[in-house]
């Protein structure tokens, strides 16, 4: 298969008459399922869309992300439903680089797809769904197949939590290396999904970069730190099993090897961070700022040593420093997959400062056990807290994968 | 020059304890000068600071922009001339990658440089500076210095231009293939200027993506279509000459070398715009969508055939197509400079619909013969007018280049 065809390019070629053969190409190597961690696909920078799990959890964090809540406005359970399945087809072809099924060479007519992805590659784009609380209310007949897990996330202490951008009936993220082509399947699952959803909000990021060339190296939020060193990795499939995958003993059958996101849009306060003394910002975080080593170790991945004292007696990694409160050894194993991604909206008119941050996503296998009482802890005594805020909160169910081309985005769930 | 010198990652090295000698090499290599068009640097991906024109503007568009217009707080010129003596250091120091200059290894200060780019290569970014039409009142002494050309943008129909995200006593403009690079450069000029000037507004952009794998294939906006087909080349330097760069006609001596940047944040009605039939969309354009031909032709750099005619008489290329209405050839040779990047802001919560478009930057000559009269004629007459609405506006004297170390941006206005 030549380099063309990884294009868009070859789907609306010459001057709009060519049709869509090429596509059907592509949507068919599309098929080739991922067990596991998604693997690099035949199709270049493509990530496989169908398998056991949904794409863009453990697969390895792209570039950019976009992400929409949506809110259903439909009371019809067949209107969601075939807008479930014509969101799983649209996703499975711009996954592969192909433009939304339809036709979009007819010139009386609106383009199926709009096009400012049309020469783009695939450029592992990912697009992951999971269902708010608020869509197992009376609506659809869903109130008997809320999991548990699903519970509302809490306020904790210092939240300023804006109802407007948080939740949703239905949560999409899409990843990609390339923003024109996350938002270009943000917008279009938008437009598809018109008269039915409606967007509730959004938010665009940014995080590892192409510029490092050091491929996998972990990328620097925007307190100048590096972030994600002890994230859990795709390769490392036990830790998904026991952590991320939603495994056998799950109330609801359909969420079996899905998983729980929660969203947190955590404003920095980044004007105040910058006039931190650099040993303070380190005692903050319990890390070298530069090599990103734990406080009293040498190199980024040393395991941090929390027992470690110094001459006068005073723990090296402070009592209240974030890689110490937030460690898998302080909580009795607990753990996250994490999918940071830096954020930059404007100036906060309220203050006039930069409104920058991180927007956080974790996948876990029970928020109740997992974000819920680690986020209590950190919300108490993170020394870090001084410096953030949570703006945004949300969680979504997120279903296991979609086995094959028929097959939608929690299909189970309305069986 | 090893790779590793080319990135951030050798100036703050180790645990924080290395110093900044190999900034002071990187500096001295940003020293060479470039006339006329940036040509690529012996720093990999470095674009020349000094130089005879401030770099970019002729620089191919890179990827992002961050964008931010500041007012100046102080009413000491003394203080207004160290900041931008700083800030032009600064800008050379980042432009090779290099940490703003300062300490940032003390323990008990905080460090000169944010970090969030301490690992990443200068990424091609390029800052250029302009000052508003603000900064010429009563404050500095610079009421005299003011050039005519530098005239307020009038209000032209449609115009929905928001104040408190338009004009500003400076604006700048960072580009780079990294929006954390982008960032990083904004950022550590707000910080810097802390005290002294205040953020007004900002914006963030992206445009040309990594992932065409075709180094200059025209991007495509948020509408579908190829922008910037006929946009004038870095390499063009007769068009350079005759459009963009402020030659010794200018009434003020300090200008001359410079250019006049226009800002415009155009507001598309996306959703309305997906819903049009691709045979409107591409009358509207005046272009195929697929190909980015003008209609009638057959390659997207086909010169348009402003006189062809259908079967029916009728203009194959409308009378109110865009491409019609903005060519040089219906409007006395009038040519601008553009760097467009698309933007996405969420969603705008008075109609629920997604902020997004175009933020449109010209450089020219003299805006009261280019970009006003001819964004007067699309005012009055662009079919296009339908789908975007102006929501911001600025336009700002950017200076020469700076000759070299030492020197600053706009050192000829206060001399």
């Amino acid at each position: 298969m030549g380099k063309l065809s990884l294009s868009r390019r070859g789907f609306l070629g010459g001057v709009g008459l060519a049709g869509f053969g090429a596509a059907a190409g592509a949507a068919a190597a599309a098929a080739a399922t991922s067990e596991g961690t998604p693997r690099p696909s035949p199709l270049g920078d493509a990530v496989p869309f169908y398998g056991r799990y949904q794409a863009g959890i453990a697969t390895p964090a792209q570039d950019r992300l976009a992400f929409a809540a949506f809110d259903v406005k439909t009371t019809s359970r067949a209107e969601l439903v075939d807008l479930l399945r014509t969101w799983t087809a649209a996703a499975a072809a711009m996954t592969v680089g192909a433009a939304v099924p339809g036709d979009s060479t007819s010139l009386d007519a609106p383009p199926a797809d709009t096009g400012e992805a049309m020469d783009l590659r695939p450029a592992g784009l990912t697009v992951t769904v999971g269902f708010g609380a608020s869509l197992f209310d009376s609506r659809f007949g869903l109130a008997g197949k809320r999991p548990a897990a699903l519970a509302d996330i809490p306020h904790f202490p210092g939240d300023l939590i804006r109802p407007e951008i948080s939740n949703g009936d239905i949560g999409v993220q899409a990843c990609s290396n390339d923003p024109q082509v996350a938002f270009h399947a943000i917008r279009n699952l938008a437009r598809l999904g018109r008269g039915t959803v409606a967007l509730r909000w959004s938010q665009l990021g940014f995080g590892r970069t192409s510029s490092t060339g050091e491929g996998q190296a972990t990328v620097r939020n925007l307190m100048g730190f590096k972030d994600g060193t002890r994230n859990i990795r795709g390769e490392e499939r036990e830790l998904l099993d026991r952590h991320v995958w939603v495994g056998g003993g799950t109330d609801q059958a359909w969420m079996r090897d899905g998983s729980y996101a929660v969203t947190r849009r955590i404003r920095m306060q980044i004007e105040a961070w910058d006039r931190d003394f650099l040993a303070d910002q380190q005692d903050v975080i319990g890390r070298y700022k530069a090599s990103g080593a734990p406080l009293g170790g040498h190199g980024e991945f040393d395991t941090p040593d929390f027992a470690a004292t110094r001459a006068d007696g005073e723990p090296v990694i402070p009592v209240d420093a974030h890689v110490r409160l937030a460690s898998h050894e302080q909580n009795g194993d607990l753990r996250l997959l994490r999918r940071g991604y830096s954020f930059t909206d404007g100036i906060d008119p309220a203050s006039g400062q930069l409104d920058a941050g991180l927007f956080f996503i974790a996948y876990q296998q029970d928020p109740r056990r997992q974000f819920v009482p680690l986020q209590r802890k950190l919300a108490q005594s993170d020394a870090l807290n001084e410096y953030i805020t949570h703006t945004s909160s949300a969680v979504f169910a997120c279903p296991p994968g979609v086995p094959g081309k028929g097959d939608f985005w929690g299909q189970a769930l309305f069986s």
